[in-house]
């Protein structure tokens, strides 16, 4: 469980807040010396004679004595700390000048600047948690949405590690009977009943899939869902954009670090996040960057799991709908259809005297939607006719449903998600290995090829949690933090 | 000295670390609710039972049980922290959607978002700090260079309320002696011997002056020395400019939040900040926007203490130097010239097998500089004719003659140094008070106005420690603060 990066014994330095000027700065020291290297440049009471978990004030001095800041210093003695080493926090003001220079000073001291993520590996290595909740750390640091929050904060509180040590002790066991079988083999013992471990390795099995499928809609929720919003010009998508943004656009603007890509809007709904991919840009290309813009807008329509395709009711007939749709639909998609400025057709009926509700029962849904909307029906394309984006009319039902094609029937209490493709991976690195033994077990090979699959099924599941890992995959994980956690 | 932002007795709250993503995010509370809003909140010990200056580690929940983040909470009971009140900071995890969150669940359950400043406002309202020390945590913060770093952190520390201080001391024994003379006036005694008085009077005036003397010097420090950087295109002012930033530029860029100016460059020699204004753009205008540039610069130039004039010695002749110089010399700037490709001349000499020395013996300092270069002398001007920023050759010099342009002997050990505009006017102020003071003692006028101008002056010196202080000062200054501080 050696990592390459990682020298035992040293002692790191990092700022531990982020970039800019504030009020305050921290910056964390983790490691045997970490105490006595604070102690050196700390002008007020002996460190390493307070306890842990206390906080001292004092200054923090250059070799020529002059004073670089007034601090408050947190002790945290191992292995009562994050990384379960000796832990200093230097709370300064938050200069960033200031801040390097202390830093500096304590690397004059013997500290060494950490790599990104280093703490927690630390943390991981001295078995303070986990490596499915050391990832769990970076996506808390990420999360920018209620959704993404919750899964990080389940995952980080080792709502992952419980199911996968749980699935590994049902594997055990399973591994001790092959394995015992294979001690009396050239007895022909069966200890293990066939059947019943069968049995176990399908219900594993299904456990498995279970989480696995959980990764779609976990994935979704940490990432945010692709959607793309289409339609003709003057369709009145950008109304109907502005109108869905609206309440929403101020909070998350206000997330600082929110990574916009040019072409997406970003919406939150109820803690969901919508990468709204507008396909307006889709129709010129003058030159190369904006042919590249556009490449990379058809492949994020591809990887889209919704559509939302928006209509003038007033204007477009039906069958249009249905071959612009036609052009845009990939396998597996949900389609959210749309009529909008129903407010013009109000419009028109109120002058007219006539019956609004008449209006959709004689000119749409009998001569022209008829056959299209029940086709729609049929493949499960939700459609809501009567929207008008000027006047907020059904808005909030747009809202719903799209919640709905996002969650479904959403997470049920307490249910473990899989939102790291990592894990997926590893998950489906079981499920095959699982698969292998089933077959193998049902046409009667002996046991210690099953046992091989156990076995690789066990080392699949390990990787979850570090139990299993290398020097790459830990540097391939937190080479991926920020410096300073 | 009630502030009309300040409510005593609520509790306020707001983040004290920069915005943005990093390892962790700090959320202080300060007022007497502190502990008990953090308590009804967090979940780990019971916070109102434990010492101050302790950590504790625990959740943050919702009211719906939610674990919101896991958390370091610190504890700084009054009158033992930084406001004097009861403080309690939250370490989280440094997303920003999830110390958001906190802040939400932690202003339901009664805190006030804090005003900008307010942190310190409290500390000064409470005595924890006068207000020049107060003005001197927003200028730490603000410090990106060694100088500036000096001066804020002398004044936190003190070092001008000291000053004042004693200042006070003496004008108020004077004032004693003026008024004990003014109880008895009828009998006509004079306690006071006018002379001693004046004498007094003019060693406080000395002190005043001496404090206003280090203002330009101080001010330029904390804000950094406008330095106009002109030449002719093909002067190789750019080359000069890189050859100048080399070593430094990547130290300014790594400063987070460094607010730069487009005409500007930043240069820091030995800890001073130089703001160099390229004329550059001042040769054309082809726009509206362009001329708000240009006008924008011309101020620049004309408020600049160090004009570094280019020139190109193998092309330029003597006389053009003094002519551009002329146009953009103001009273009171300081003057350094700068031969450059000087590796042009050399190379030329060479070439010739002539020797390089006499290049300027015979060509230049004989038959063109002559007269010119013994004017500029007469002047102070610094002139360095052999710099080639393609090699090298003298940049070392030129900073050293940048330093010494910028700060003469420099900063004697310990010598008190005024930065604050402030300040500086509420040191003229008092010094023209005790003038007028001087002016009635000498010509015999009674002592009551001769009391009344010393009340003037010590009324000003309050001004500055805020023993003084008005509503409007306290949120002119405190409106300047970031939140959290």
């Amino acid at each position: 469980m050696a990592n390459s990066n990682y020298i035992p014994g040293d002692t790191i330095v990092a700022l531990a807040t982020p970039q800019g000027v504030g009020a305050i700065g921290v910056i964390r020291l983790s490691g045997p010396k970490a105490i006595a290297i604070c102690d050196s440049v700390f002008y007020g009471k002996q460190l390493s004679e307070q306890a842990s978990h206390t906080i001292h004030f004092g200054t923090i001095r250059s070799d020529e004595g002059n004073v670089i800041d007034e601090v408050l210093v947190s002790l945290f003695i191992a292995p009562k700390s994050y990384t379960k080493e000796n832990v200093v926090e230097i709370s300064g003001h938050g200069s960033p000048y200031i801040l390097q220079q202390i830093i500096q000073i304590l690397i004059k001291k013997g500290a060494r600047m950490a790599q990104p993520g280093e703490f927690t590996l630390r943390a991981f290595l001295n078995g303070q948690m986990d490596l499915s909740q050391a990832e769990a750390v970076a996506d808390l640091i990420a999360a920018n949405s209620q959704a993404s929050h919750q899964i990080a904060m389940q995952q980080m509180r080792g709502g992952i590690s419980t199911e996968i040590q749980k699935l590994r002790r049902e594997l055990i066991d399973f591994a001790a009977l092959i394995e015992l079988e294979l001690d009396f083999g050239e007895e022909d013992v069966e200890f293990a009943d066939r059947k019943k471990l069968e049995n176990l390795i399908i219900k594993i099995k299904n456990l498995l899939q279970t989480l696995m499928d959980s990764f779609r809609l976990g994935n979704a929720l940490k990432e945010g869902i692709n959607t793309v919003i289409a339609g003709r010009p003057n369709a009145g998508k950008s109304t109907l954009l502005n109108a869905l943004l609206q309440e929403d656009r101020a909070i998350v603007s206000d997330i600082a670090g929110t990574t916009r890509d040019l072409i997406e809007e970003i919406l939150n709904i109820d803690g969901i996040t919508f990468r709204l991919i507008d396909t307006a840009g889709l129709r010129e290309a003058t030159d190369t960057i904006e042919a590249i813009g556009i490449k990379k807008t058809l492949e994020k329509v591809n990887q889209s799991s919704i559509l939302v395709y928006v209509y003038d009711s007033f204007d477009l007939e039906p069958p249009q709908v249905k071959e612009d749709i036609a052009k845009l639909y990939k396998e597996g998609m949900k389609v959210l259809i749309i009529g909008n400025k129903s407010d013009m057709i109000e419009n028109m009926y109120n002058q007219q005297a006539l019956q609004y509700d008449k209006y959709y029962k004689e000119k749409y849904q009998k001569e022209n939607w008829g056959g299209i909307h029940k086709e729609f029906e049929e493949r499960g394309f939700l459609h809501i006719k009567e929207v008008s984006a000027k006047t907020n009319r059904n808005i909030i039902l747009i809202k719903r449903y799209l919640i709905n094609l996002a969650i479904g029937d959403g997470l049920t209490a307490n249910q473990t998600i899989v939102a790291n493709s990592r894990h997926y991976e590893a998950l489906s690195g079981a499920h095959q290995s699982l698969d292998q033994a089933l077959t193998n077990l049902q046409s009667g090979i002996t046991g210690d090829f099953v046992a091989m699959d156990i076995r690789h099924a066990l080392n699949y599941l390990g990787e979850i949690t570090g139990e299993i890992s290398t020097d790459d995959l830990l540097d391939s994980i937190f080479t991926r933090f920020c410096i300073g956690k």
